[in-house]
């Protein structure tokens, strides 16, 4: 049979080189799993399909925050406001609701089915500026606002600006969201990696960073850019300043600039941890750092909101030259707008209900719970991990996640290589077929040779926590008394 | 000054030399007009600006389709389904709404704030490909559907997947709309350019075709994609079955594949020139064309539709092979799934209301309404353009443009160089100074050298059409005069 125009050897190598494991071999595997199980319920040792694999809350069951869903449903049929009888109104849309929607419908001309500006409307630019203004006490310009459809859109561009030509490389942590490789491979750059330490809490070490970049430069890569994920994913830390400190020093030092992934930024659980923004440390560094530059992207995809399905974030630029500032914009143009609804999110959660104001003993009722709730969930999985054979797990700073490491017996590592994976992805293989529970394995992050880990996230529903715990417990024990 | 990390001149340089004409100097020079007349409203000689130089029709005041925004609002706000005050749900909601959405939110599992797989909804892309099969009688697999944010990720993804080397070529209609150019030009393939045959109301002539590909052959272009726009933007015609057959036929000989932007698919205004899809047409071939290579496209940011700002869309592949796919899967996953706002409009736009149904009788008669006004205004402003001095332009057959012909006075020619512009922008420029319409210049779609042409919507409102008429008409006559 004559080979297709567009086969495996013709498309784009770098399409074929990226890889990316958050949706990969054992989420594909799970949905396979799933499938079975509607057809035949009972063909499996377990009923449901657990997905850890994906800070995905919804999925999970965590309800949407009322107040958001108010006002984008009337965003979506103002006729809802129209209504005259105030039992109805009353019960379905506080006054504030009404008029958040009637200002941001305003701001985009009438309709939410309009094309809005391609950085995105400029009301929500101002309102995010102003949200990141009052976190971080220094100015910002809605000028600096790019709207994206999500934060890993927002990313990709920022790479694919910046990858000039093969020799640009772009530091990114290990273990890292995979977003970050995948797009490097993508636009074809080269990834540098700086490990981070995981015996001090995964936090990052100024002299491993520089060593990186020594290294790279050996090989003649030209380093522009370091990626940090803070809180991080999957690793759950949170930096401390003198840290961010550190980073920006070098990065000054050797002229890189950052890329601030800080979408788990209220998704924090140390008190002792507070999440500062590498915006605010940067402007605190005096006039010597002012020219540096950084991007720094938030999303609505994380925090006690979830609402993933939107796609709807900013990033914002630091010490950017307009000039691209201006091919940015040209990008972002191109692609016509990022979607008005993920836009309205964006403008509903930098600029939630005050104290007073009618929504907002519910909007924080709900905040407060699922902020708690998360909180207890993460230290209750931390524990357990640490709990079982073999398995070692930093408490939770922050984001969704938890990423134990697993000290695998010799026999499940020989077992895994006559599978021909990797062991880390046996053991994740293994825990589905046997409990229904889907991670990640740490080969999709990174990690140091000859360790292993998972991610998991903390997201399933408090009132199934314990039968989701059990389901690991025994599917290890299981697993370490057959291999050991 | 110590110069950027981050400058012109280190950034990627595919991003520098990409245009994108709609969103180019016209828009931004109408932008800042719009400012100065918020802040001077008697600063200039018109009181707002008219935006034809963008398929955007809600931005003029087109209504959204009721049905389609009340299914939409259940979805973001499931409690009002709970209302048992009859009154009101009969007068809001529809039985057959409320049946909508409650499928489609057991679809993505309970919630739209949910990631969703990343192609899409299954529901979703099931209903498309029944969409499909009924459209044009062949059998369409939900699992060769991809759902995008909005047309232009989708046609960007495919040219980015398709250049795997700088010598890579795509052909592409001239003139264009320019999402072809910058893309091709961002992903650092090469344009490979066919001329459209204004004589012949902008059809496509495959002689034409085959000498361009046989030029491109002698340059060493390995030309692999032939971009189509049907019907056509900006020009407006609608392709016949003759001329898809031989486009068809060179490109199965030369092995290039097709993508056919088919986004305007419902836009069309002549009974002589019905709609028909690529897909369709291949598929009546027989079966010399079966393994033939095709992305077909569409929206619904177009049509009677107009929902733009939410960024849905769909692509589907025909003959693609099973591995490519798994490529543009992991691609989509990447970017974890297209927005689920615009994927629920994609639902909804390809599964109207049947006869029968409780909102038929109203989504019907919204969409005739529209459609028939739309026919009106293209017709009344091509008859208007071809009544101007210089001016020729053929009647519209399909989609929401005009792309008239403008032949120049010498002086006026002079005039622009003089400026530094071409003739044609700097015609656009006058108008929008001096009327506040804004057009955008046929340099941006690219037309035969030493011709001139704008291309111009025709959905400013039909209560304001006769102005919006006028204003043309003024400027011109003035123009012509003065450079007579």
């Amino acid at each position: 049979m004559k080979r297709k125009v567009l086969n495996d050897d013709t498309i784009n190598p770098c399409i074929k080189r990226c890889e990316y494991a958050v949706r990969g071999e054992l989420a594909i595997r799970a949905e396979e799993l799933r499938e079975q199980l509607e057809k035949d319920p009972e063909s499996l040792p377990f009923n449901h399909i657990i997905n850890t694999n994906i800070g995905n809350p919804q999925q999970l069951g965590q309800k949407p925050i009322t107040f958001f869903r108010q006002v984008t449903a009337l965003i979506e049929y103002p006729d809802l406001m129209e209504e005259k009888n105030i039992e109805f109104t009353k019960k379905f849309f506080p006054e504030d609701t009404i008029e958040r929607a009637k200002a941001l419908l305003e701001s985009m001309g009438g309709s939410s089915g309009a094309y809005s500006h391609s950085k995105g409307i400029p009301l929500v630019r101002k309102h995010v500026s102003e949200f990141i203004e009052e976190r971080d006490g220094y100015p910002c310009s809605p000028e600096d606002i790019f709207l994206t459809a999500g934060g890993s859109q927002g990313v990709q561009t920022i790479i694919q600006l910046t990858i000039s030509n093969e020799n640009v490389g772009i530091m990114i942590p290990i273990p890292q969201y995979p977003l970050y490789s995948a797009s490097i491979d993508m636009y074809g750059g080269k990834a540098v990696y700086y490990y981070l330490d995981e015996d001090n809490e995964w936090s990052i070490d100024g002299p491993t960073v520089q060593k990186a970049i020594e290294k790279a430069k050996k090989q003649n890569i030209d380093v522009r850019v370091l990626c940090v994920i803070n809180p991080g994913n999957p690793t759950g830390q949170c930096l401390t300043e003198d840290t961010i400190k550190d980073i920006i020093k070098i990065c000054h030092k050797e002229r890189i600039i950052i890329l601030a992934d800080e979408v788990y930024q209220t998704n924090i659980y140390d008190d002792s941890r507070p999440f500062l923004s590498f915006k605010k440390v940067l402007k605190s560094m005096g006039p010597e750092y002012e020219d540096f530059e950084l991007f720094s992207f938030h999303s609505v995809s994380k925090g006690m909101v979830g609402e993933c399905g939107r796609r709807g974030a900013y990033f914002e630029c630091t010490g950017i030259d307009k000039s691209v500032i201006d091919q940015l914009y040209k990008m972002a143009s191109v692609n016509l707008c990022p979607n008005v609804q993920g836009q309205v999110m964006v403008d509903l959660v930098t600029r939630p209900p005050k104290k007073g104001e009618p929504s907002y003993e519910l909007y924080n009722s709900e905040i407060t719970e699922i902020y708690d709730s998360l909180k207890r969930r993460a230290s209750k999985l931390a524990k357990f991990f640490n709990s079982l054979e073999g398995v070692t797990c930093h408490p939770p700073q922050g984001a969704l996640y938890l990423f134990p490491k697993v000290t695998l017996p010799k026999k499940a590592i020989i077992e895994a290589k006559k599978l021909n994976k990797s062991p880390d992805t046996f053991y994740c293989l293994e825990l589905l077929e046997h409990s229904g529970v889907c991670v990640v394995p740490g080969t999709g992050f990174g990690q140091v040779e000859g360790t292993f880990h998972f991610r998991s996230t903390f997201l399933p529903p408090e009132e199934l926590f314990d039968d989701f715990i059990e389901k690991i417990k025994i599917f290890h024990e299981e697993f370490m008394n057959k291999y050991k």
